[in-house]
């Protein structure tokens, strides 16, 4: 087996190809998975993704534009619907049958766009991940991103499944002292399409950003809750409460900080991703200035996060076949690639018998 | 049979270089089928072309200048001839007979420096393609452009010989009505030595320019007459006379437009190519406003080939193998493709035997 | 045996691998023979050179810092010492033993940072040039730079060993008139490790630089002493004596220049290489204006060289097996290439049998 750290692709999965208000009726182009693809929003407003090439003279459609039902090539103008089938053919319609670009099942939901890129087939909905605190209104106000990060995806997951990075990348941002993310108590466990850690920092100073935010007075019992979901999904619970209101046997309290975190990183291609992410803040609306400040903690550090990440697989890319170390604190990293290797590896089978 | 819609280059074949005052005493390194050559004027005048490396130490001779009667190296000096010969060495005069580059046939005739890029010994200058509009003074004044174009040369000429793109990729300069081109009378035919298409617009509404350049008061016969000329070239005709005045019988009457163009691309290497295009404008000077908006108008509707043609060009290949569809209106882009993969397959037997 | 001039690299040597107020304690990253690199100066001083991946996950040390007795990686916190032994390690400090990074053999002396990329048992510090020019305090002021160049290494030393291009590349600087370059007496001898040339233009006119500095009043004698040292070194001494004091015999004499270089290529990757240059003015501090204008001509000139030597390397990658001409001036290219050939092939029975 090769050692190295770019992991190949998983094709059968749903990714999230874009968020929702990134889709319109001026065609975005964009790769998915090594494929060039073209996303619009046709006249009924509903989303569809189609390779991005004319089955004619291979111009790019999205160089073309949104025609009723459909979207017309920019060079000799076919029209393609959503399903990818011949709609128009100027000047000889009697042969659209013969046409046809290949189109790609896509569930618009909780305002991300997903696209599955595998065999259509297998493409079953109830597998899409259910995030309800996209739809939860003023209880859970958020904020969202979208980084191109020159990386194989798998380099974001590590990074977040390991948290002794914080006070190394982000000393200068969200960091806090190494020393305490290493104290911090940590339990880790497999699931059974990923990994999750949850991880107690009891006691603790809390960081300014939640002093901002909550008012807190003294120490915090603070926790940091991470489940991966393969292939390119993570959910982060994140907060904090005040010492002695048993943070650790009821988190949903009024009165501290409680974030969600929905992470998703999208192959571009082996070494190449879209990473797509969105903060949710309990009850702290984004216009508030304590909402701005976390808005752009979060976004900083995710940057130099990139920056880490993109010179980590420059270096992997000088020697693929190195292989990397796993250290103790490396455990949810490990059970991550683990969870992604049986997915590629039954791939067909799991899918095919659902 | 590859599917591949890039094209192998034919080397035993007269292109266009450059236009001849391109060629000047300052030498100009340019790629032409995949060899980089310099191009230069010597003392007596005479265009040259020779590989753009010393065969000393392989530094690139357009980086030297033009001495009397050759071109000097500037990293140490020799001296080459048109034929490539060594004609200094200095220091080592005595040697010069060890050295020689490699020259190419070149013709220079009506504004074209043209070159053979293959075996010497087939250069035919009966070949190379007459054009008198470029020697009819006032009568055809002309101007001339030269663009680079990241695509295979036969992008360009299938762009030429299918004109139902210039509703959609035109559309905003010299279009027209997209339905105009798909209702025109087309007569296409294969050619000993390429194809051709006539298509006549009868009793149509001649284009804003049109009326410009010649009062139109009413409605045209309009026509557009392309030669393809394996493997390179593309001679059009257009033009429009008033309706009534037996356009289909005589095109060449006064007191309508009558335009030359001449379209030549030139392989810079299978995937990229120079564009050198004239339009001569029957009777109408280049000075006067409709001259000038003319001019403008095509250079600008080049510019929008060009955007579509690099896009197309980029996007097979990410697929090189995967072919293209011909669809009825491209007969007499099948029948140019037909004539390239004609020469090509018989180019040696066929200049050998001349 | 292969004709392609682009020499293959010898890893069994010294090269310099920076000026030595080039290594401080912010980490700089270098390629060096293919390989990546991060150099630092650790609290003790001393200077150290490690490849540039942590072992853990490959993240380059130099986005990290300077600790104490190591560099820490900017991810997670290891940090790495001068040997490359793994001396912290957050959290999991017993686990030190399992970790490592490469570390090479460094010597620091007379400004150079000399570097051992090859087999470190191989690495014999007598094999280093010994250049007390730097050594030398009032006596012999000097200058240095370093330069970035995209060619194979022996393009940097064939342009050395040629003065023949002077006339040409270094018309408008340093060059003079072709002819006497031409014109001068030449002795060229194999050395043991290299190859060694002495040319005299005797009772010539001193270049306008010479005469500003030495306020020559006629003709002079004046020399160039150049040797080649394998593989990336050239020590060259440059001067000039009135005709009539015997320059011949002696050339150590106050009252004309006298001026010492070292030349040194070290290869990035087999097509490019970092070009570190001194020049040591006899007597002539650097804070005059003869001594500034020298340093000034001098850099300007490497500059001439460098954009003939990096056009030279592209038109060799255009077809790699082309091979070059050697004219009789080139005799001690020729030998330096050979001496270079000589030490590839030897290179690892030699330096083991010391």
């Amino acid at each position: 087996m090769s050692n190295c750290p770019i992991e190949p692709l998983v094709h059968n999965a749903w990714y999230i190809a874009a968020w929702s208000h990134e889709v319109t009726e001026a065609p975005l182009a964009r790769r998915l998975l090594g494929e060039d693809v073209v996303l619009f929003r046709d006249a009924s407003g509903d989303a569809a993704i189609l390779e991005d090439r004319c089955c004619h003279r291979a111009a790019p459609l999205s160089l073309g534009s949104v025609v009723g039902d459909g979207i017309q090539c920019g060079y000799h103008g076919m029209v393609f619907g959503r399903d990818g089938a011949c709609i128009g053919n100027p000047g000889e319609e009697d042969d659209r049958g013969l046409y046809r670009v290949r189109s790609f099942p896509v569930v618009e939901r909780q305002h991300f766009v997903w696209v599955w890129m595998g065999d259509p087939g297998l493409a079953d909905q109830s597998a899409i991940i259910d995030y309800p605190f996209h739809e939860a209104g003023e209880e859970w106000p958020f904020q969202f991103g979208h980084y191109h990060y020159a990386a194989n995806f798998m380099f974001v997951i590590d990074n977040l499944m390991d948290l002794t990075h914080l006070g190394y990348v982000h000393g200068s941002t969200i960091g806090g002292f190494p020393q305490s993310h290493v104290d911090a108590t940590l339990e880790t466990a497999a699931t059974e399409n990923g990994a999750r850690f949850i991880r107690w920092m009891m006691a603790s100073p809390p960081p300014p950003s939640f002093v901002a935010a909550a008012g807190f007075q003294g120490p915090v019992d603070r926790w940091s809750d991470f489940e991966y979901v393969a292939p390119g999904s993570v959910l982060q619970w994140g907060g904090a409460l005040e010492v002695g209101r048993d943070a650790t046997e009821n988190r949903n309290q009024d009165g501290g900080v409680s974030l969600r975190l929905f992470h998703h990183a999208t192959p571009e291609s082996e070494t190449s991703c879209h990473y797509f992410w969105s903060v949710a803040n309990h009850n702290c609306p984004a216009t508030t200035a304590a909402g701005k400040q976390l808005y752009k903690d979060i976004a900083d550090a995710f940057m130099e996060d990139k920056t880490m990440i993109e010179a980590q697989q420059a270096a992997v890319l000088r020697n693929r076949e190195r292989g990397l170390h796993y250290r103790r604190h490396d455990e949810a990293v490990a059970l991550a690639r683990r969870a992604l290797q049986r997915m590629r590896v039954t791939e067909p089978r799991a899918a095919a018998a659902e």
